[in-house]
């Protein structure tokens, strides 16, 4: 068997790539592109070139192949996906070599990441929450992302924390997203100020005192504390990891929404808060994982070092 | 082998015995009072001696004894329930037989009888959710009702719907209980209009136009759509089951909160909602698959025909 799998996590912006080796060493990684706006086809024709050019810089065939895609998706199927518009794609469409591939969940994915390599590590059960342009959820349950009876669940960037709230681009209302994500940030606060910032600036702008910046943070918190606290509720996680661009933004964020946790639960004790621990790399590797098991390793990454983590991030 | 269980779902205001057989059949069911005002010791005691009774009912020793208690529970033990008062109470403790037992939490037994015999029989992956004097949930995933990281899910009934709602006697704000609740709806109803009734008369008085019973009503399924659908989002179930006293309500309940779920959810399809099946046997039935489970039997109930359902009902 070779000593290597190639891992690659496919975005709406951008796909990376990586090279896993049988130790969990990331040997090489690369980001590319995804050409969203050619269509479907030439986004699998573009993964099979970035899947062969990885296999070369692993030094040949590797033992196999997993790939994190968006939408709703089997291990052996790429059923749908709104964003890059497939339908049905077989996984070894995807793939040039004749090599065992496996297929994930984008979000799915990363938590897997996360659970066996990351935050979730010494836990089984935890809520993996990245927070970037959108926000959806890993729901990790012994060890292992459940995404529902079908594989739509996990949206609890769309779940109604204010029922009478502002109207979401996705056509419901007063959904988390719309609140809390860091896109969401940034365009309330142009919307409310007239002058146009990022959610990272909008995080600046509160140290001095910004109120329009400090308002549009605290609705920001409120919405996840709400969302966290009915997540809480409903599944009784050991924890909740943080991720994505807001995560970033470390005290800021985590010690207020700690304390609204703590605040809304009243008889039973709130999960402790984690930022996640593979940035932007938990999609990849939860993909070498999946790689790994496509290759007939399903124990992979379990004894795997933590120096996963210091390995250079991807360009 | 013996032929039959012992099951008992012990509620904090009463218990339901039965002796179930090894083809379904409901031989004999009983239901006493939970001497709750006793304190803990005598509950026991009278489990235990309902225990005995039941088994003399049967015609002796039970292949095993399932048992469904309220609070914190591990299959070997009742470790804390803030309604009996107990606290670590071995499961062997209850059964003054030296049978084979097994403990389960009440609703998730409710929950677990519904997903092997009742409306939940046909799928995998469902909420099950009694709306009664209380509101909790049975999440059953992969068939299987599921607890969480210790044992405190399930809170369904305590989620944050309305988030600056009014207050719950729980000691948190705007849960879909304090609106959606049996007693919930009598006590709205009869503070806003100064005359006592239950939640089966406030239903009686919409037919009659009253704008009080309808407005509380309305508050009801208004937070009972808000519930299921981040309960959808976020957990992709094929069905949801619908159970306790409320579903009794039939289409006055039904229908408009399946159509409020329907508009709340934009991107995805609204599961079907279901009554529930095995009504106030749902607990029992569940504690009699345990008993089986307890005995060696882990596939009790698969084959069961559903006539158990023609069994009488509890008296």
């Amino acid at each position: 068997m070779s000593s290597f799998v190639v891992a690659l996590d496919v975005g709406g912006t951008s796909m990376k790539g990586g090279v896993v080796t049988h130790s969990g060493e990331i040997a090489f990684t690369e980001r590319r592109d995804t050409p969203r706006e050619r269509g479907p086809a030439a986004v699998v024709e573009s993964i099979r070139s970035f899947i062969d050019d990885l296999a070369v810089a692993g030094g040949g065939d590797p033992a196999g192949v997993g790939l994190a895609v968006p939408g709703l998706v089997t291990p052996n199927r790429a059923l749908y996906s709104a964003n890059i518009g497939w339908r049905d794609v077989k996984a070894e469409d995807f793939v040039p070599l004749d090599v065992p591939v496996m297929l994930g969940h984008d979000v799915r994915t990363g938590g897997l990441g996360e659970s066996v390599l990351g935050a979730g590590r010494e836990v089984s059960d935890f809520l993996f929450i990245p927070i970037g342009t959108g926000i959806a959820g890993a729901i990790v349950l012994h060890g292992e992302p459940y995404g529902g009876s079908v594989g739509w669940g996990g949206e609890i960037g769309h779940i109604p924390v204010f029922p009478d709230g502002e109207p979401c681009a996705c056509g419901q209302v007063g959904c988390l997203e719309t609140y809390a994500s860091a896109s969401a940030i940034g365009r309330r606060y142009s919307a409310r100020s007239g002058s146009h910032a990022t959610s990272k600036q909008v995080a600046e702008l509160i140290a001095s005192g910004d109120p329009v910046a400090n308002a549009v943070w605290d609705d920001a918190v409120e919405a996840l504390s709400l969302a966290l606290t009915t997540y809480t509720l409903l599944l009784d996680p050991e924890t909740i990891v943080l991720g994505g661009g807001l995560a970033e933004a470390g005290d800021l964020l985590a010690v207020p929404l700690a304390e609204r946790l703590r605040k809304r639960l009243a008889f039973r004790a709130a999960p402790p808060l984690r930022k996640a621990a593979l940035g932007v790399n938990a999609g990849m590797l939860g993909a070498a994982l999946l790689g790994w098991r496509a290759a007939g390793w399903p124990e992979a990454g379990t004894a795997w070092s933590l120096d996963v983590l210091k390995s250079p991030p991807v360009a």
